[in-house]
């Protein structure tokens, strides 16, 4: 299924870890590095202190119009000059997920630009976002970002802004880990 | 995680198989039971036919108008009567998948009516959807259906409605077990 991500912590990967913080919620336990394993993951490696999975799906908030907007300019992953990245587990509130859809897009975007906000950062900031609600996964979303280390100030003010949205009112547990790409 | 459920097809089970039928698309093997198993499934049972596995998940379309109409009416599964039911697996195409939210919603709702066709089948049709595009599983959705002997006419009208509709271009594989409730 090559739509499921795996991201495995340890002493190992492509991806050395610069920074880990606990955000709100339980803390993720720390490593050294991250890899990231697209399809089936294989074993785990020895040494691995966690496992989160993910899966790239279908958009569930965007309109047309946004989605033209986005696909204009933003830019793919694994560009050479972007060596940062981000991985930002979240776990939403169960008062979230009972919200119907309308109630969750106004506040996702009406109140809170997430859709916008994120627009602004492009094409500097490429992301991926990977759903685990549905997978019995400890996060709802796992979301990577990738960026030059000219835009890491950017990329800050970025998630300073989702963090002070009404959205994130429903956040109940984050972590973020800083990376650099070693190889 | 008592959001998963798992069908499991084969020679044993609380269900008894009257009518299975391919829709549209690969068909589904033939059995004699269906087992309905919600959390761990534990280990396969023996003379398992297939297994499909679904969670339960938020409200991708409603609105809060809609929810607050549904939740008035819509009764629990397991009513003592209801001793008939129904399990319809569906994929969609890429091309619905491929869709912004908005015209998702257009197409199910403004054009098609689903959720308002659904409504008019309570409180007789007892439903419960659950969602299996992230876990790898070769459905979208399986839609399960109790409903007494004497709504089984009028539930074939709603399957009819549904599979006239805009939305229903976008199947491209559906099946249809009609179950007895034996134990």
């Amino acid at each position: 299924m090559d739509r499921l991500f795996t991201f495995f912590a340890g002493n190992d990967g492509a991806w050395q870890v610069l920074d880990a913080r606990t955000v709100v919620g339980e803390p993720v336990p720390g490593c050294e590095r991250v890899d990231v394993v697209q399809g089936n993951p294989g074993p785990m490696p020895d040494g691995t202190a966690w496992v989160l999975r993910g899966v790239t799906s279908y958009l569930r908030y965007t309109t047309g119009e946004e989605q033209a907007a986005l696909a204009a300019i933003q830019p793919v992953l694994g560009r050479p000059e972007a060596c940062c990245a981000a991985l930002i587990p979240i776990r939403k509130s169960a008062a979230w997920w009972a919200l119907p859809q309308d109630q969750r897009r106004d506040i996702l975007e009406d109140q809170s630009q997430h859709i916008r906000t994120g627009m602004h950062y492009l094409p500097a900031v490429a992301r991926r976002l990977h759903h685990s609600r549905d997978l019995d996964e400890p996060f709802d979303f796992l979301t990577w970002f990738e960026f030059a280390p000219a835009d890491a100030a950017a990329f800050d003010d970025l998630l300073a802004a989702l963090r002070a949205s009404a959205e994130w009112a429903y956040v109940e547990r984050e972590a973020e880990l800083r990376l650099l790409r070693i190889h």
